[in-house]
């Protein structure tokens, strides 16, 4: 399998986390994609990907699978024995219910608000700025954080008792966060707790 | 198990397809939340669900899921045999992959330009709009439907050759848009053939 990303930024770092939680480093080329020079946006890789955003994943017979959560679901299922998408039919509707608001919560948040309320990747990339757009996104990731940290009182994982998929995209969130700037307040002690425990995963730590 | 929702809403009405679809409408009980009138944003429904969105699905012993993805998750996995969302790696990734862009490029699109850039559900619901933000999604669902036109050309639904999620979420997405006054271009001719077919499934025209 290949798959083309660019190293750092953070969709591509939860296709990363969920490789190497299934141990599945040894099957997989990365491939860089210079997001920053806009490489993403050219017809060799739109071909790839219509939506023009990394990771992709791309199998052996040349099929593409765009789309963390989807990526996530086809590495999980591989062997038989999905562990980060969950198990049963209520691990499968809490894992993918914490997935969709800590994605659309956070991630996706501030991420709305790097590309519209700061530089975000530059002129050339950003072609569409609303910065009043951003701001209001990025109070939806702070409220987002004060939620995850009361739901981290009770609960071991974000999830649950078993780390899964809205762990590694809650990981790369505050990853994202950090990077522009944003940072957790120091009142959410299970949020910061939580993230601690998490990166100190030995397959976390890899990735 | 109780499903709270909104009766005619498009995110209620991709709950209702996924339970005819499975055949679970004898063990479900729909319960109405009175969105309209502000009801999902009082404290009693935000017990069941912090986003204060329909639909939520309780089960009996109180556990709540919430979220479309998520519910349909849970449904498609009861009896041990996911249809509507895959039952091989590869189809669970094509899944994914085509719900993400759905559901982020046609449904929450449309939704973002009601609730943005018309009056939406009125001055008491709608506390922050983004007028300009709304008509770029609206730009953005307009898009997505011409994608869809192409992928429908070579593919029976959304997402290969069998009914899944996607094609619910999309089935919903086109229905929002036609209630909020905006239609399918005339020449999406494979969109507007799919769009027949899978309205004609006895258990869409039923849910």
């Amino acid at each position: 399998m290949k798959i083309y990303e660019f190293e750092g930024f953070p969709n591509p770092a939860r296709v990363r986390m969920a490789v190497s939680e299934r141990g599945l480093q040894d099957s997989v080329e990365y491939i860089s994609v210079n997001v920053p020079a806009g490489e993403h946006r050219q017809p060799a890789f739109l071909k790839k990907n219509v939506s023009g955003t990394v990771p992709v994943l791309e199998l052996d017979d040349g099929t593409t699978i765009c789309e963390c959560t989807a990526i996530t679901e086809y590495l999980d299922h591989l062997n038989g024995a999905p562990s980060l998408t969950g198990a049963s039919p209520r691990e499968r509707g809490a894992i993918h219910m914490m997935q969709r608001r800590v994605e659309a919560g956070l991630l996706d948040a501030i991420g709305a608000y790097f590309h519209h309320a700061t530089v975000g990747l530059g002129p050339d990339i950003e072609t569409y700025q609303n910065p009043d757009w951003g701001q209001h996104q990025l109070a939806k990731a702070v409220a987002t954080m004060a939620y995850l940290d009361g739901v981290l009182e009770t609960t071991e994982y974000v999830a649950g008792d078993r780390f899964s998929m809205a762990d590694i995209t809650a990981i790369a969130g505050l990853g994202f966060a950090a990077a522009v700037g944003v940072s957790v307040d120091s009142a959410h002690t299970s949020l910061h707790a939580w993230h601690e425990r998490v990166q100190a995963r030995p397959t976390i730590a890899a990735a």
